[in-house]
C-alpha cells in the first residue's frame, strides 16, 4: 500500500496517519544522524533541492525559487499527508479510515544553515511568525482542513532530521482527539466559572511567581505547574484570543523577543539541548462556528517549549503520563538566572 | 524540592510525577549511553548493588540477596515514586497535588546480563510472568494503590538505561487519565453493543487475517489497524478477562511462547530494534468495585509490543497523534515471513 491514509484506533482514540512515502527518508530505519555532511537542501542557492515554494519573504527584485529570500515556505519533500485529492471518510467494519489529505509544509527560517532561530535578529524572527500567519490564512481557505498546527524539532533527541533551522506546518482534515480534549477542558472550565482556563493559569502564575521566567508587554513566559519535561516552558499571550492569526505586528515582535529570550536562557542553562516548539491555535474559523462556537472566549492560542533529553520510555508511551526529574520552580529559578546550575 | 509528588495539569489532564531523586541517574542530562562497561548491578553475584529483593524465584537452598535465583524483583534504585508515606491529596489553587507515593520495582529477568528475554527457554520466560503475577497480588493488598502497570524498555531508543534484561512495575495511587480513557471507551462500546471491544477487535482481526501474525491456544498476535509505530504488535488473550493475574500456568506458558515468537521475528525482520513491551491490566480489584464495576466484562488485559526507531517529535508530542511509515498489513506480512524485507 502506498497511498497515505488516516486510521482511527477505537481503544486509544488516536488518528494515525500512514505515510509510506516517508519511509524513503534516510533515517527511518537507522539511528538518526543529522545530515551535516550532505548538501543542505534549505540553504540559499539550493532552492532546486526542495519542491517549489508556496510562500517567501524576499527582496523586491528576487524571483520565486531563486536566492534573495529571508524566510521560505515549501511543501515537505517527505510529506505525512498529501495536498491532492478528495477527502473520503469511510467506515471499515469496527474501524475508521479517512484519506490522507492534508498540507505538510516546511518553513525555512533563514537562508543560512549555520544560524539557529534564536541567533537571528528580532525582525527576522518576527518575519518567521508572520510567515506562519500568512500560511494559516491561506490554508484556512481550503474547505477540507479543520486544524492547523505548527511545530519545530531541534536536535536528534527532538526528532529533527536536518540541522538547518526550520519549522513545520500541518493542516489536518480532523481535530486530533488530544487537541479536542484540551478544547473540551477549556470549554468546561469556562462554562463552570465564566472565565478562561488560560486566563486563570496566567493569573495564577503571575500571582504565585515561583514558576515565572519572564514577561514583556504582550506575553508571559513560565514553567507549567505540571511540566511534563525538565525545563518545559509555556508562552501565554496577555491579550486573550483563540487565533494566532489575530496577532498584530507588535505582538509578533514581542513574541520574537520572549521566544528568543527563552531559547537563549535554555542554551545557557543546559548547553543547547534539543527541543520541540509547539504552536497551538484554535481549530479553523469555519469549523469553530459549527462545533466550537465559544472558542474565542474559552480557548487561547499558546506556545510550548519542550526540551528533550531522553527517549520517552514504556512508562510514558503506555500511560500517557510523565516522570519529570526537575520541579518547575527549580527550572524557573535557573532560567531566570537566580542561581547557577 | 526533593520529595516526589504527583501534579495534575488542568489543560492536558495529565498526572506528572516529579522525581528529583532520579536526576542523579548518570544519563539524565546527557545522551543516553548503555552502561556496558560499568559493573552490572543486575548480574548474579552483584546482589549487593541493588536494594534488597522483594521477591525471587530461587533454588531451594539459596538465600535472599545471594546468588541462586532465576528471576529477582527489587525496588528501583532511582524510583519515580516512594513506597513510604501516606497518600495526601491536596488542592493547590487551580491545580492538584498528590503525594508521590507508589511502588517502582525492577524485575530482573535472568541472572545473565548477556541474555535477552527472547533467548531464554520458555519455562524461564513463564517464571518472569509468574513473578509479575506474584508482585501484582502482593501490591494489590496496599490500599493506597489503584493501578499497576508493567513495562519493559529495550535499547536506548526505547528509553533503556541498562542492557541487562529487566522489566519494571509501577503501582500508582491513581488510574492515569490515558488508561481511564481506554476503560471508558471499552465501557461505552460494551454498553452500546453488549460485546467487549477487545472481543470485537479479536474477531475482526481473525476474520480479516491481513494483520494477523500468529496465534496459539491462548493468544492472538497481530499488528493493530491503527498501529502508532512501524511493526507495532498486540497480544490479546482468547479467554476474555480483565485481570492479568487470572492467568493459569498454561496461559503463562502460552504467553511466553507467543511473546518469544514475536520478539524473535522482530529481531529477524528488523535487526534487533529497540522496543517497549507494555502490559495493561485492569485497575486493582478493590477499586473496580467502586468505580469500574463491569470491568470484568468490558475490559481485557493485553500486551503491546512497540518497536522504537526514531525520537517522538513535535507532531507526536503536541498532537498526541502519530505518523507511521509502515502499514500494519505490510508489517504483518513481513513478520509472518510471507515476504523478505
Amino acid at each position: 500500500m502506498t497511498r497515505p491514509e488516516f486510521r482511527r484506533d477505537p481503544l486509544h482514540n488516536t488518528w494515525v496517519v500512514f505515510a509510506p512515502e516517508r519511509q524513503r527518508r534516510p533515517q527511518d530505519y537507522a539511528p538518526l544522524v543529522l545530515q551535516e555532511t550532505t548538501l543542505d537542501p534549505f540553504a540559499e542557492g539550493n532552492e532546486r533541492l526542495t519542491p517549489p515554494e508556496v510562500y517567501a519573504v524576499r527582496t523586491e527584485k528576487s524571483k520565486p525559487n531563486e536566492p534573495g529570500w529571508r524566510v521560505r515556505v515549501v511543501p515537505n519533500r517527505y510529506p505525512a499527508m498529501r495536498i491532492e485529492g478528495t477527502l473520503d471518510a469511510v467506515p471499515n467494519g469496527l474501524y475508521d479510515r479517512l484519506s490522507g489529505v492534508g498540507a505538510h509544509e516546511v518553513i525555512i527560517e533563514t537562508p543560512d544553515g549555520q544560524t539557529a532561530l534564536e541567533e537571528l535578529p528580532l525582525p527576522a524572527i518576527s518575519e518567521i511568525f508572520s510567515s506562519y500567519r500568512e500560511r494559516i490564512i491561506d490554508l484556512d481557505k481550503d474547505q477540507r482542513f479543520q486544524h492547523i498546527y505548527i511545530f519545530k524539532n531541534v536536535g536528534p533527541s527532538a526528532g529533527a532530521s536536518l540541522a538547518h533551522a526550520h519549522s513545520q506546518l500541518v493542516a489536518l482534515p480532523m481535530v486530533p482527539p488530544h487537541i479536542e480534549g484540551k478544547l473540551n477542558r477549556a470549554r468546561e472550565h469556562y462554562l463552570l466559572k465564566q472565565r478562561s482556563l488560560f486566563s486563570d493559569i496566567l493569573h495564577t502564575e503571575r500571582t504565585d511567581g515561583s514558576r515565572m521566567v519572564a514577561e514583556n508587554d504582550s506575553y508571559v513566559l513560565f514553567c507549567p505547574f505540571a511540566s511534563r519535561f525538565p525545563f518545559e516552558m509555556a508562552i501565554f499571550p496577555k491579550r486573550h484570543h483563540s487565533d494566532f492569526i489575530s496577532c498584530t505586528s507588535n505582538e509578533l515582535r514581542d513574541l520574537a523577543e520572549i521566544l528568543r529570550f527563552a531559547l537563549l536562557r535554555l542554551n545557557t542553562v543546559l548547553d543547547r539541548p534539543g527541543y520541540n516548539l509547539l504552536l497551538h491555535t484554535a481549530p479553523l474559523r469555519r469549523f469553530h462556528t459549527e462545533r466550537f462556537a465559544s472558542t474565542r472566549h474559552d480557548y487561547c492560542w499558546h506556545v510550548e517549549i519542550v526540551p528533550r533529553f531522553n527517549s520517552l520510555a514504556g512508562y510514558e508511551i503506555g500511560l500517557g503520563s510523565y516522570i519529570n526529574t526537575v520541579y518547575p520552580e527549580d527550572a524557573a529559578r535557573a532560567l531566570r538566572g537566580d542561581v547557577a546550575t
